[in-house]
């Protein structure tokens, strides 16, 4: 074929999709429009621009140049937001560092990133006191303060003092849309973290994307330009969803509560008026179980949920109190959306029961996502709801492989497509359904049964709070489903193993899971041990209890 | 600086931004969704899916490759949607040819174009057969036929037959995403028409910004998946506005008019349940006139207005009758969305005058466009809402060039932004208002009066249906405003050039135009001269009217 690449006038300008280029429409239409943190600031997307600039010098005049990495540990504020725009902006690569990882590992992924600037929260002292010795690049410290105390020594400055010193307008360059803008790690269960990394095409395609996804919805899980915008998953996590980049564009009010404490976030909500969050399912449960929150009214909230499977029971719970619950899909390794379960049909939205089911589904594919399930020969599984395979997608968006990692990358990318390591299966109306993660599967007696889905019928126990099912080694089955179930307060002592297992076979007799998913294993616990992010911890329990 | 692109694992999918990625989403969520041709067809996006892979494999037999160029003659249609994507998705050009250009200049633009295959609409068959002995390039002919009759000639099949004699599945391949996609012709008033093209990245960037910038509106001039999409700006202009990419991308039910024959739109927004569209002001104007238009409910359209200006008066009449009517900005060479007279605000939306005052500016810029309004040294206007300048404009989807035409290109984006020849002014809120064509604006005694403005004013006049206002030379003055003003029927003889400039002078009184703009010359006439697709025809006045 002799396709040609348009032509190009010498004097047109070739747009490059860069992180900058998403200002453009806040600052013209809703430069008064405002953002808050906490309780401590409170200004104007002029003033976010403003700061941004500003910034630039700061970073600047600490020797940061394109291709250089800095590093950032805070809760989420108003300053995180100004770094996810002003440190790609300078050509240079933000580091979202996760906080709640212990000192090793974080010092781990400084040097793994070869961050030369650290700018880090009072709070965090501590900990890089810890590690400070060993970190290998970092060159330059900025504090982040909310106190006003003494600047540690060895730290270059104070971030406000910085900026304050400087001038208001920075000239961003432009350069080649593929240059790196982001870094993280993941935080997975098995060996030393993975980074994976991010260009500024692709958060502006993942952007435009998920925001088109949200916004076409014209009624529930919507997000649009009334909306006010509240993160619950850390700015330091797969770009708090890249909603931050999204509200902005939008020129949405948004609201950063710091770090996460249940009463202070429904306080929040309360004041601000907040209408938009996101969040994985502990943070959801641990607000609807906050006293303070029952007086809060949450009727005009919207929560997508996403990092474990939202249940049914807590999807109920949520739903009570009038709150717009649903799943969002996606991971580390893909900026991260890729599915939402949203719904348009007015009969289903009317229809209580029926609409659970779907807002608990992974979701349906956003734009331009290629969304597959495969067997092990890459084969399309049938859409029909049942047959289960890996689900394996592409997406202008996903990490291009492992930070320094060549054969994670490759394993990551097999035959083309990026492998999830997620068991799903898609229905006809295009909704996956993630069942498990390929480890998660148990396998009893030649038949696969799905942890995830015995953990919502459990969940649908009455007496139950949370539930985490593990598969153990059996000698006749091969392996047979653990339970591990947290009874609610009202309920300690009142449910046995027997009735959980009563309540399993009701499904199972009914035919909704197969009689080998009844579990005639279940323990009762105080608590449920969870990664630093707050998904179960299935590594951990399965070394704990499986002897 | 030394930044750096992100590094790309060999087995990694580096997604382009191709025409074909748009239909991941549709295909997998709204495979039933319907698309609907006049009274004539109606079937699934499945079908859709097939018919697009069934016309890779006709072209293909054709003798179709990459870099060729295949132009169409249709009135809107499903084929036409399918042209929109199966050809650049074999990396063709589109060429949409505007039918309403006399035959010389149809001939033109497809040897200009080195077009190869035509297809064609047996109603032109009458215009074709002028041309075809000096069509330069053409080498086939493919007949688009509702009728059924005899195939002309020379051609090579009729679509339906191609079409049915192929397989289903055509692997459409991937290839750079800044091929070109599509080309078609400006309608300038001067010179010959000049040809613009756009590259697949680009239509689907226009694609992502403006669904987001419709998408998120959560009441007023909103598009969302509950939508029914029909156009009304002919599918051969401009993409039909984007709107056919921005409706598939979507998944909503999507209706073609065939030929623009006012009743036979009405019943079709009234039987389908048409919800959104898009139109100059004479189609809305025509529409609103039609007597079987009264018994239609239009409570429940959103019309976006393009083209031309939307006058106060006309979105009074909308409005009345319960249509959503806004101004959309664009033109050939900008894809064409720039700008959308979108708003939020409650208590806006709450008062019916400052609403429609809001309605009718030219809007506010939809994401990632930098729009700018410059003095003569391309300095900033300051944005106050009356310091007018020209509109300057970048944006990921502008045309790079006119084709094989360097001199007009580097005019055209003379200063690496591209110059739109409008004059207007920002707004502290972002909203631009176009007042004026740089060649339309009326320089009398060294003032400048929008001729724009004078229109809108003297079109409040209850007895106006029309008006143009068109600068006439004048030896004292320089220039001075003639008001050329058609009155509805009802008020034929009842109104005269002194009552329009009494009905003008009292907004000179108030203040909201310099006195120097109330025109002493007022003409009445039958009807204005317009151009192919509509727009008035200063041109033609001039020339017919100006001695």
């Amino acid at each position: 074929m002799s396709m040609q690449p348009i032509q190009v006038t010498p004097s047109a300008y070739t747009y490059p999709l860069l992180i900058k280029q998403l200002l453009h429409t806040p600052l013209a239409t809703a430069p008064q429009q405002e953002i808050v943190y906490g309780d401590k600031v409170r200004h104007t997307y002029r003033a976010l621009a403003l700061r941004i600039n500003r910034q630039g010098h700061a970073l600047s005049r600490l020797g940061v140049q394109g291709g250089d990495t800095v590093a950032v540990m805070d809760w989420d504020s108003h300053r995180y937001l100004e770094c996810f725009f002003g440190v790609p902006m300078l050509g240079a690569v933000l580091q979202t560092v996760n906080v709640r990882l212990s000192p090793d590992q974080i010092l781990y992924t400084l040097n793994h990133a070869q961050a030369s600037v650290l700018l880090v929260n009072r709070e965090f002292l501590p900990v890089l006191a810890q590690i400070r010795g060993e970190l290998a690049t970092v060159k330059r410290f900025v504090l982040l303060d909310d106190e006003g105390g003494d600047l540690p020594e060895g730290f270059a400055g104070e971030y406000e003092a910085l900026l304050a010193d400087c001038p208001d307008h920075y000239d961003f360059p432009d350069f080649d849309e593929n240059t790196r803008a982001t870094t993280f790690y993941t935080t997975g269960t098995t060996g030393l973290p993975k980074g994976v990394y991010f260009s500024h095409r692709q958060l502006v395609l993942h952007t435009l994307a998920v925001c088109s996804a949200l916004a076409l919805a014209p009624q529930q899980g919507g997000f649009h330009r009334d909306d006010i915008y509240m993160p619950l998953t850390p700015m330091f996590h797969v770009h708090a969803w890249g909603m931050p980049y999204i509200a902005t564009l939008a020129g949405v009010k948004q609201v950063y509560p710091g770090r996460y404490q249940p009463e202070a976030i429904l306080k929040l909500i309360e004041k601000e008026q907040v209408t938009f969050s996101h969040c994985v399912p502990t943070i959801l449960h641990m607000l609807l179980l906050t006293p303070y929150g029952k007086q809060v009214d949450l009727s005009r909230w919207k929560v997508i949920i996403g990092g474990s499977a939202l249940t049914t029971g807590l999807a109920k719970a949520a739903l009570e109190r009038g709150i717009d619950v649903f799943t969002g899909y996606g991971m580390s390794e893909t900026c991260p959306i890729l599915t939402l379960a949203q719904m348009e049909d007015p009969a289903l939205l009317a229809d209580a029961d029926a609409n659970v089911a779907v807002r608990v589904k992974t979701g349906r594919p956003v734009p331009l996502v290629a969304l597959r399930t495969v067997d092990a020969q890459m084969g399309d599984c049938p859409r029909d709801g049942k047959s289960a395979g890996e689900v394996v997608v592409r997406a202008p968006w996903l990490t291009q492989g492992y930070l320094y990692n060549p054969e994670a990358s490759e394993h990551l990318w097999d035959g083309g497509w990026l492998h999830t390591q997620d068991i799903g299966h898609i229905d006809p109306q295009g909704y996956l359904q993630v069942t498990d993660r390929i480890k998660d599967v148990i396998k009893t007696g030649g038949e696969w049964v799905s942890s995830l889905e015995l953990e919502d019928l459990i969940g649908r126990h009455p007496g139950v709070s949370e539930v985490a099912v593990i598969g153990v080694p059996d000698e006749k089955w091969g392996e047979r489903p653990l339970a591990l179930v947290v009874l609610k307060p009202e309920f300690a002592d009142q449910v046995s193993a027997a009735d959980i297992q009563a309540h399993v076979k009701v499904f199972a007799d009914q035919g909704h899971i197969s009689k080998y998913g009844v579990p005639e294993n279940v323990r009762f616990l105080e608590s449920l041990a969870r990664t630093s992010v707050g998904k179960l911890n299935k590594r951990a329990m399965r070394e704990q209890l499986v002897k």
